[in-house]
Order: structure tokens, then C-alpha cells, then sequence
């Protein structure tokens, strides 16, 4: 007999996302939660992370009657070797991100890439200044240069460290590099992990975890890294500017076209294109009051950053997005797309058009996109979607609700703008305990969660306990829909942060970008902890990952807390399979990087923890008595 | 009730396992055939490539009940993207290996490694020369330095193909060029295919599989050449010489010490100190006959082939070895290393020490190894395994039966010597029909086959029928021990064969190697097609992996195929859950790339394979009417 589907009202607080999976249930068409229905109970040994496929003397399974695998791996063995794999794609991905905007700027430089130009030169010539390159005195063009081969330097096998490192307080460095997690390269830690995870290569759990941990650096302090401050060179550096959020920002009388994923190289193109008067008017022509062009997920928080596109949604919102029967077409880059968007397009007149060669979904139209030909190729993919426009239904249109206003755009470099050229001022607001401490809340969201349950109900309990909230990625978009990123939000607010995010016109709560934009946090830490002379660790901040579900998360995790950040994460990795992998994880790293995660699935308890770790911290910097 | 253990005359075709296994029983020592036992059966979704645990919304098992993942991932995209991963963790082994060698070379030009040299130049400035570098009139040091960029920059993400791509026929690097396979560098295409297989990146199972490939060229024609080159230039190229192969030559008078691994860096400083006659003084005080070096696996093999060390066994010996009672120390690189054998070692007095940073064994001794201590901590390690023979108990040896006699040391630089200089008498050879094709037999052991039937089986059924058998890894230690390594073992080769082989006074079953050094076979085969002015593809060719294992041999199956050679598994790799995958790989990939895959567990079935191949491909090139 066929489960019941699960009740709406259970899935999502969100009454857009309930009015659309109830469309979908409806049309019948199949959504990410009826697909977990499906696949749950899950598999215990991969929950567990006890099961081991990495030869083919196996599969094996490790259990009390069979501690060990055929090559004789235990549980510590196989838990760890399948962390670290996890830990590496995600490492991969944000670096992988990260070496294409390189060769973006590469192409730039080569007069290749027409459409694309270096739009902030201070910012380049700022961020060589700061890896070591000269740069008084030289042409633009010469320092651009130099900063392109130090960033591919960063994904060779020479370097001692990444470039980065030089934001990094000397004594967290020297931490780092008595426990040997200093970053060397980018793919090298990667390709290491690889390697170590291989039958009969690293075989003790914590010496492969804290491989684990030199690879998360190397993504936060690496890939990701130079994936955003190359993004800013290139698109601009992000600015407060307001712009709206939820499913009403798709419009019942345009052309509505969704851009999906991670990188914002296509999605700056398909928006310059929508601004193409030919194409507005062939929209005209075909009934359309225009054409729109909305965010999803993170390529979305890329352009809302620089460009205040508004933002259809986050992650778990992605198919309900097209089951409003109003969207044109949804083009993706990378990561994090679920491979369903294809069928859930083609139950409506929507085109699905991939634009990667490294990610292609069978079944979707294909650009092989390339900063070369990418003008054009943006013309010919807004086109698709303005003609698709024709072919819509209006009798499956829904579109639910009303937009909320939101504020977005806080880049470190703003930030310190809104202070008054330093960051002092919110030093001195820490010191006085009007701001009691920070934490971003970051990443996903998890069917297996309440949607956006976690990531709202965290972030409202810090801002009234007087801690300032970043945000990046999928909780963006719901502390947008749950109207915190509004300088009104301060009345919800305690007393402290009232006053100083008054007194500055800015949100409580802070949205910092994407997920590769955790590195700006790392770096407003690192900053913090400079201007203190302490180590990160000694700063009373926090992170948390309340809904994550992404290889991504696991790695921005176990950076932040091998930056030396307490982390939380709303559900465990795949690691309880061994006490070993755990205890390390949730206590034995505090020793070794001053830092550890904690789990926590309650946004009440989970505020409780970062407000005693946050209180031990100020004590300890003599802040409070 | 627990199982009957498997009865010992079906796990193995050879004596001296058969009478180890037996004693281990006796003893209690459990080994890979009893964790074998209690493992079976595997999970069926790992078996089939059907589980996926890349994200936290799953874990998630696809069937026809459950044909797609939460995120919307079916069978297809699902296998694709773990076999995606496990060529990786294949190609970042070899890879990785690669590039330690190159830091041993670097180290050596900084004069920061003693013990170690270039010892052979001229084979620096052939490979120097081969990928393009300026050698004439240039000092060695100076052509090493150029040399080293380059190779390290293989490594980077700037190049457009790996150097030794020198080495491709034309016509061969076109159809990788057309098919977007042509590998840019080694970390970078192992890094992307971790990104793809992030969720929501690469949903298309053709077009990762294809990626699969060029990252397997990578390691191929990247990762693997450059350390088997490495390693011939700082170690000396191979030249033919005599040992002996099985347990046996394990002395019972002496202090055993087996290497075992993959890496020659550690065995080759290890072999050195056992020279030192301080140490074979204090190894006679305390009453042996001197010091026996053994190796064991692919390092076995590397010091096999340039220092004629004898050999103890392959892959489903290692524990083995051990349980002989009479091995003071297994000293282990990395690679294949089971990690029950810290455990074997501890049921008697053998000292067990890992020495790679990057490949620990909770339990064991271990040492830091790097080139700049490696004299002093290679004392240090034999040292401890001398002192260890005073804790041997006599009561507990038993080493059964006599060595068998074997030649290795066939690097192609020692076969064109042995040709007079060039290929010529081999392509002629070839021509004439006397040879009338060659497979290299490779790969690993697998407790679910009949150690070493296949291996064996297989080298003699194509001997017998004119075919040239080229055999490295796992399978030079089956081959030696059948007695095939030797220039007699004509009498069981065809007629052709024996002529050929009789006047060159060479075995018909050549060890070429470790399994890095697949490299050689991969090399010989451009060399032959360049030679005949045809494609790899269009040779009277085939490899095989009967008995393979690892992820290593699934990489080097790859890049075999795709470098156009007809390659045979004696068991499919976990891909048979996605009909679409399991196609491409034994049938899609021969328009592709001029070859595929077979599978097949039977060694006459799999030699007519091979037979009617080579029969065609003779045909087409005119050799035969």
C-alpha cells in the first residue's frame, strides 16, 4: 500500500511553497518531498557512513558481527575515508567555481571574453596588494597579470600556501602549521584526499580528518576565495541595495526567466541580454509586458548582490518555482540543481537550459557556454525564453502571495563603507556589548527539515539576543522572505543591536552573498581578530549550517572550524559510525584548532549554545565581567 | 550459526598460500579470506552502482520502485557519478604517487636529499627532450630544472595537454580532441570530477563517463608516466636480470624485512641501509645469517626490476608473508596496503612501520619519511628489524616449498637494447605472424576469484597462441611463480612465439613493471603505431585486469580503452545498474574511442576474445589474408 503523502502544512513554513506543492500534488507532478517519502526508511550502513565501496573486494558493511571490511578497514577507517570523500567533493566544487573565474579574468586579459571587463580595478589592484604584489606604479593591466598567475599558482603543486594566507592572524597560522593543515594548493589537498581514501593508503581515522580539515582551508581560504573576490573584480563589488523576494517576484504578465546554480559568469550575460530592447519588444509582440529575470539558490544571491535581480526562492523552492506555470525558461550553471528541474519543466511550457559542459542534464536544451561566444550565445538563450512565452497556459498559472521588500549586498567593503572607512566602530560596539558577538548562518535546506524552519527561527532568536547575523546562500533568501533583511527588522531586535543597526540604517541581519561568499566572513573574522591581536578563535563568534544538505556545507563547515569558528550544524554528518570521527568532530578538535561543531536540531537550544560560547568568549577578552 | 570457512583448496592455486592459510587457521590469525566470508553477500545497491550518498538528503538507493534519488537523480546519473568517483580515487593514487616523485627530483636539485640522484641521465635528457624541452649544448642541471617546471606544471591548471601527449600518435590526440577528452592536466581533471559529481553539477551519465575518461588519460599519460619516468631517472631505467619469486624467499636464517607498497623512494633507501655493515654485524650478532630485503606488491616490484630484489608475493600474499612466522618488519609506502596486516603483524614479532605522512595505520611505527633524513631513518627502520629478530619464535616458522627463478627488468629501453636498437625486429616480427599481437596482462588480486587462476590461466592460454604477454603489478608475481618469467617457458608458448622469444633468449611473458609502469606498455603501443603509422586503436592489441581489485586498475582500465586498446575486466566494476553506463563501456565507447571494454571470468573465453580481435585488427592492417 502507497504511504500517504506527507501534510503540507509539516513541509514548509512558507505559505508560497505550500500553495505550490499543493499545485503540484494537484497536477501531479512529482516533487522533491514525495521523492524522500519514497527513499525513506534510508540505508542505515550509509547513514552511518559504515559502508565502504572504495574496491571491489567489497562493497562491505561494518557492524558489530563484521568490524572490519575485506581489506580489513574498521569502522574509524571507513567513516573517515568517506568523510573525507564527501568533504573533498564539496572542497572540489567551490574550487572548481573558483578556478573558472580565473580563467574568466584570463580571458579578459586575452581580449577573449567580450562582454566581460575588469568592472572594479581598485578592488584588483587591493586584493594584489595584499598577496604580496607590487602594485604602485604599474599599469592595471600588469598587475592583473601577476595576480592571475599567483591565483593559478594556487591550484599548482609549488606553493607552501595559499595566497590568501595572508589575511590570516600570524598565530593561527602557526597553529595551523604545527598540526601540518596549512593549505599548499587548492587541488593538490584534494588530489591528496583522493589518494589517502584509496584501499591501503591512509588508514588512521583522525590523521585523514585533519587531511579533511587542510582541505576545507583550501576552499575557504582557496577556491572559494579567489571564486569571490574575482567575481567582485570582474562583476563588481556588492553594495546595500534593496530588492524583493519570494514567488510573487515571478510576473504573471512578463516573460519570466529563472537563472540557477552557482557562478555568476552566464547569468550576467542572460541579464544584460534581457535588457536588449529587440528582445523586450519581441516580448511586447508576443503579449508580454517584459522580460524578468529572478533568482534561485545561488546564482541568484550572486546577481541580487551586485545587481538587485529579485529572488524567486532557495533551494527546496526550485521546482515549486516552474510548478507556478509562469516561467519561461530556468538556466543553470552548476551545483546544487536538481536533476528534476527537467521533468518537472516538462510538465509546463518551460524550457530547462543547461549552460556548463561540466554539468549537463540530459534531457535540457545545451549552450556550451564560453566568455568568447557568451554575448550571443545569452541573445539566442532570452530569445528561447521570450518565444516560450507563447506557448504558456494561462489556466496552470499560479503565482502566490506578494514580494517582500529586502536589503542585500553586504560586502566586507560595504560594511566597513557604512562604519566610516574601519571596522572600529563595531569593534567598539562589541566592546560595549551592544552587539554581543556574530554568527553566520549559512547553507542549505534539507527536506528532512521543517523548509526554512531552522535558518528563520535561529536567526530571529541571535538578533534578539543581541547577535548580529550574517547570512549567505539558501538562508538569504529565507531570512529575506521572513522580513529580516530590512532595516525595520530591528524591532525584532534586542535592545543592543536595535540600536547600533538604527543607528545605521542597516538590517540586523546581514546578507552576505553566496556560499562561495562564506570567505567573506572568514575574512571580516580574520579582520576582527587582526585588529584585536587575537587569534579567530579568541573572536565571540559562531557559524551554523541549520538546514544543510551539500558536500559544499560539510566543507564551509569544517573550515570555519578549523578557522577556529564554533559551528553548528542542524543534523549530523554520515560519521556516527565511529565514535572516533565523532568525538573528534564535536569535542577532540577544540584542542588542535580551537574549535569544534555541534549538532543541534532545536533553533532555541542552538541559540542557547552559541550564547554561552559567545558570553565565554567576551569573559575571556575581558569584555564582559 | 557461523559459516563453514571456505575450503582452502578453492581460494588459491598455489602451495605456499595454501599451507599459510592453513596455518593461519591453526593459529587463529584471521585473514582476507575469513572477512571475505563474513561480508558475503554484498549490498546489492553498492554492488550495482545504485546507492548515492553524495548529500545529506539522502542516503538514497535507486529501484524500479525508487527510480529516482530525492534530488531527482536516476539510475543512470547515479552510477554514473560513483564510478566518476572511483576512477578518481584510481587516478589521484597514481597521480599523487607522480608527484612525490617529482618533489624527490626537486629536492634532489636543491642538494636536500641525500642518498638520492639522478642516476640516469641520459634518460632525463631523452624525456626532456621528447616533450619539447631544449637539450643540446645544456648542462644537466639545467635541462633537470626545466624539466621539473614542466612536470609540475602537468599538475597545474594552465596547460592545454599533459606533456608526455608528445608521445600520442596524431591521429589518436585528434579523436580526443574531438571528443573534448584530450586530458589539460592531471589534478584538474581529477578535481572537476569530484565537482560534477556534487549534486545538481553533471546529470548527464554519457557526459560524465566521458570525463571519466580524460581524467583517466590524465593519470595515464600524465600521473603514472611521469612516475615511472621519475622513477627510472632518479632510480635507473630497468635492465634484465634474474631473481626468485614466492614465500620462499623468506630465509629462515636471516632477518626478513618485505617492503610493500608502491612507492620505490622509502625501498630503495631501505635496500641501501641493509647494506651497511654495521647493521649485517649486529643482524649476525644476534646469530642470523645476514639481512634479507623481500618485497611484496608494486614497490616489491619497483626494486624488483632495477635492483633484483626477490619477491614474496602480490596482493593476496601480503598477510601471508607474515603469517610465515619469520618477518622481522614490513615497512609500507602506500597503496594496497591492507590494513589488517598491522593486525597479522601483531599475532607475532613483526614490526610493522608505515613512513608516508599521507598514509598512516593506527597501530603502527611510524616514521616521517622525507628525502632530506631518509639515509639516517632507513638505518633507524632496519635497525628495528634486526633487533626484532631476537623476538622471533622459532617454534612458529614455516616457510613452504623452494623459490622460483624469474627474469624482470623489461623497461623498453631494454627491449629495443635486446632488439638491436630499435622496434623494427618486433614490428617485423609482429608482420610475419611469429608474434602475432601482445596483451599486458595487469592489475591486482581479489579474494572472489581463485587467487592468481585467472593471472596465470590467461598468460598461458595467449603465450600458447603467439601472443606476446606483457605482465606488471599483482600479475608479474602470479607469472613468476607459474614459471612464465623465464626464457624456458617458450616450450609453453606457440611456435612462433618460441622462435621469436628463443633467439632474442627472452621469456614470452615479460615483467614490465609496476603498476604505474602500465605507462611502459602504454608507451610501446604509441611507439608501435607511430612506428606503422596507424592509431594505438588499429594494433593487433588487448589489455586485461583478470583479477582486479581497486580503484587504480578501474583508472588504468580506462585510460587503456580510450588510448584505443581492447581491454578485459574479469569482473565488471560497480556499473550494472545503469544499463546506459554498462553500454557505453562495452559497446558506446568503440565508436568513441576505437575500443571497449569486455567482461568476462573465463581465461580461454576471454584469449578467444583477444584472439578473434587480434585476428581482425591483423586483417585490417593487411597482415593476414
Amino acid at each position: 500500500m502507497a504511504k500517504e503523502p506527507s501534510p503540507i502544512d509539516e513541509l514548509t513554513i512558507w505559505d508560497d511553497a505550500k500553495a505550490m506543492i499543493a499545485k503540484a500534488r494537484r497536477e501531479g507532478v512529482e516533487t522533491v518531498y514525495d521523492r524522500l517519502d519514497k527513499q525513506t526508511p534510508h540505508c542505515k550502513f550509509c547513514e552511518l557512513g559504515t559502508s565502504c565501496r572504495n574496491c571491489t573486494m567489497g562493497p562491505c558493511r561494518i557492524t558489530p558481527k563484521m568490524p572490519r571490511g575485506v581489506c580489513g578497514a574498521d569502522a574509524d577507517v571507513v567513516v573517515a575515508r568517506n568523510f573525507g570523500r564527501f568533504v573533498a567533493g564539496g572542497a572540489a566544487a567551490h574550487s572548481d567555481h573558483g578556478r573558472d573565474l580565473i580563467e574568466v579574468l584570463e580571458a579578459i586579459l586575452e581580449g577573449d571574453a567580450e562582454g566581460y571587463r575588469i568592472k572594479d580595478e581598485k578592488k584588483l589592484v587591493r586584493i594584489a596588494g595584499e598577496i604580496g604584489i607590487k602594485t604602485q606604479g604599474r599599469q592595471l593591466r600588469d598587475v592583473a597579470e601577476e595576480l592571475l598567475e599567483r591565483l593559478f599558482s594556487d591550484f599548482g603543486s609549488r606553493g607552501k600556501e595559499v595566497s590568501f594566507l595572508s589575511r590570516v592572524p600570524e598565530v593561527r597560522k602557526e597553529k595551523w602549521a604545527k598540526i601540518g593543515v596549512t593549505p599548499r594548493g587548492v587541488d593538490h589537498e584534494i588530489v591528496e584526499m583522493m589518494h589517502r581514501t584509496h584501499m591501503g593508503v591512509d588508514n588512521d581515522a583522525p590523521n585523514t580528518m585533519l587531511h579533511a580539515a587542510r582541505m576545507a582551508l583550501a576552499d575557504g581560504w582557496g577556491g572559494s576565495m579567489i571564486g569571490t573576490e574575482l567575481s567582485d573584480v570582474i562583476f563588481g563589488t556588492p553594495k546595500p541595495s534593496k530588492s524583493t523576494a519570494n514567488l510573487a517576484v515571478i510576473k504573471e504578465d512578463k516573460v519570466n526567466l529563472l537563472v540557477h546554480g552557482h557562478n555568476p559568469v552566464v547569468s550576467e550575460m542572460i541579464l544584460a541580454a534581457a535588457r536588449d530592447p529587440k528582445l523586450i519588444a519581441r516580448a511586447k509582440e508576443l503579449g508580454a509586458a517584459g522580460i524578468n529575470i529572478a533568482g534561485l539558490c545561488c546564482t541568484g544571491n550572486e546577481l541580487l548582490m551586485r545587481q538587485g535581480i529579485p529572488m524567486a526562492g532557495n533551494h527546496l523552492m526550485t521546482e515549486l518555482a516552474i510548478i507556478t506555470g509562469a516561467v519561461e525558461a530556468v538556466v543553470v550553471d552548476y551545483q546544487c540543481i536538481m536533476p528534476s528541474l527537467v521533468q518537472v519543466s516538462s510538465c509546463y511550457h518551460t524550457k530547462f537550459i543547461d549552460t556548463a559542459k561540466k554539468a549537463r542534464f540530459t534531457g535540457a536544451i545545451h549552450y556550451d557556454f564560453n566568455p568568447k561566444t557568451a554575448q550571443k550565445q545569452a541573445y539566442e538563450i532570452v530569445s528561447l525564453a521570450v518565444e516560450a512565452f507563447a506557448e504558456r497556459d494561462p489556466s496552470r498559472v499560479e503565482i502566490p502571495g506578494q514580494p517582500v521588500s529586502i536589503m542585500s549586498g553586504f560586502s566586507n567593503e560595504a560594511v566597513v563603507e557604512a562604519l566610516g572607512g574601519t571596522l572600529t566602530p563595531l569593534v567598539d560596539a562589541i566592546a560595549q556589548g551592544d552587539v554581543r558577538g556574530a554568527v553566520g548562518i549559512v547553507g542549505c535546506n534539507n527536506p528532512k527539515i521543517k523548509h526554512d524552519s531552522l535558518n528563520v527561527g535561529l536567526a530571529k532568536e541571535l538578533i534578539k539576543r543581541d547577535i548580529l547575523v550574517l547570512v549567505t546562500g539558501c538562508v538569504s533568501s529565507a531570512a529575506g522572505k521572513a522580513g529580516l533583511l530590512v532595516p525595520e527588522a530591528i524591532e525584532m531586535a534586542g535592545p543592543g543591536l536595535k540600536k547600533v543597526c538604527g543607528a545605521l540604517g542597516i538590517p540586523p541581519v546581514l546578507h552576505y552573498g553566496s556560499c562561495v561568499d562564506n570567505s567573506r566572513i572568514l575574512q571580516l573574522c580574520a579582520a576582527l581578530a587582526n585588529e584585536l591581536h587575537v587569534d579567530i578563535s579568541d573572536l565571540p563568534v559562531g557559524a551554523s549550517a541549520p538546514e544543510w544538505y551539500s558536500e559544499k556545507a560539510a566543507s564551509i563547515g569544517l573550515y570555519a572550524v578549523a578557522s577556529g569558528i564554533y559551528t553548528h550544524l542542524g543534523h549530523a554528518p554520515n560519521i556516527l559510525g565511529s565514535e572516533t570521527v565523532t568525538n573528534l568532530a564535536v569535542s577532540g578538535l577544540e584542542d588542535l584548532v580551537g574549535a569544534t561543531f555541534f549538532i543541534e536540531s532545536d533553533p532555541i537550544k542552538t541559540a542557547d549554545m552559541f550564547d554561552a560560547r559567545i558570553n565565554a568568549k567576551r569573559q575571556a577578552l575581558g569584555l564582559d565581567k
